[in-house]
């Protein structure tokens, strides 16, 4: 018998994080994680929308369907890569009192760890990029602003850094093995890309 | 100014999360929805192990490095697509008092709300799956005995389907877009994958 997965030919198209604010956490995902909005869905019936992010190969991102069309729709549910979901319910912008839950406190740490939290435990953890140098993208990150969950030099982990997205949510920076780029990602787009305006 | 995320030339490489057994949930994601595991990491001297899982193109698959070897490793940070991190804290594997939280509870639902919790809000939602047919995947995953949030014709969504993990994490199933296939993916590839023996 067939595995279910490959009978009916699954891929893993996306990760879902409930967000205060896109205006917040779109433009900072493009700017700091080279992603791209790919597609968006509004549910006013229901007061909530999704933004749909991905990091697409350079040289594909300029031909990609404006977000919120049929063609970005089509382009989303086809792809071969994974996005990052941000789900918005209308109205946490401005909620004061609003907050998510990064997954990283909970009883089940030791009761003297910082994280240690009574009445809830862990489960999702983070997401992580690959970056070229998690050092000076640490250094780049933290002089645009962003905190650090941990530094690439503090805890016993050389090397790895935790920085936060706006709502609190830990993003890895993990280093991209030496000498190599993403595969099938041509070398003349991704030089290209090292010299790209800002988006 | 380049924006950092192309300076450092960041791309999305993993989704963590934390779990009971690995002896349980590697081969679920492997055998459910067609997901190897492309390395591991054991560190005993801190008392927890990394799985990394990636949906691999079929003609690829084969020629993967084996997991927990210097080819694994430098694969999976070198790799293009996005893999799911499943941390296994040990011990929790014969700890009855283990759970994760699957972040979908919370006092920031309606109190009618099923899934409303005080003194916690939500956070992460889940991962999803592109796939063939929403149905019958659900169906055949049903009668494997995996348990459903969401069948496909239940709730205001319909076509839509929720399944749960091994440790209650939820897992979105959505149909790719009729009559496509992954890009990228050859389709000589993609029909041998259909009567491929089970892993």
């Amino acid at each position: 018998m067939t595995a279910i997965g490959r009978r009916y030919n699954a891929s893993f198209q996306q990760t879902m994080l409930r967000i205060k604010d896109p205006k917040v956490s779109v433009p900072f995902y493009e700017r700091h994680f080279g992603m791209k909005l790919v597609h968006r869905y509004d549910f006013p019936q229901w007061k909530f929308s999704l933004y749909f992010l991905e990091r697409p190969r350079d040289a594909a991102a300029a031909a990609l369907p404006s977000p919120g069309t049929k063609a970005s729709e089509a382009y989303l549910w086809s792809m071969t890569g994974t996005t990052l979901e941000l789900t918005h319910n209308h109205g946490s912008e401005e909620d004061d009192s609003f907050s998510v839950w990064s997954g990283n406190c909970g009883s089940d740490l030791p009761a003297e760890s910082p994280l240690f939290r009574a009445g809830v435990v862990r489960g999702f953890g983070h997401i992580a990029f690959n970056v070229e140098d998690v050092y000076a993208m640490s250094a780049a990150l933290e002089a645009a602003g962003v905190a650090f969950q941990k530094r690439p030099d503090e805890g016993r982990m050389k090397g790895l850094a935790f920085c936060l997205d706006p709502d609190g949510y830990w993003i890895e920076l993990v280093k991209r093995e030496e000498g190599s780029q993403p595969r099938a990602w041509p070398a003349a787009s991704r030089a290209a890309s090292l010299h790209d305006a800002e988006p």
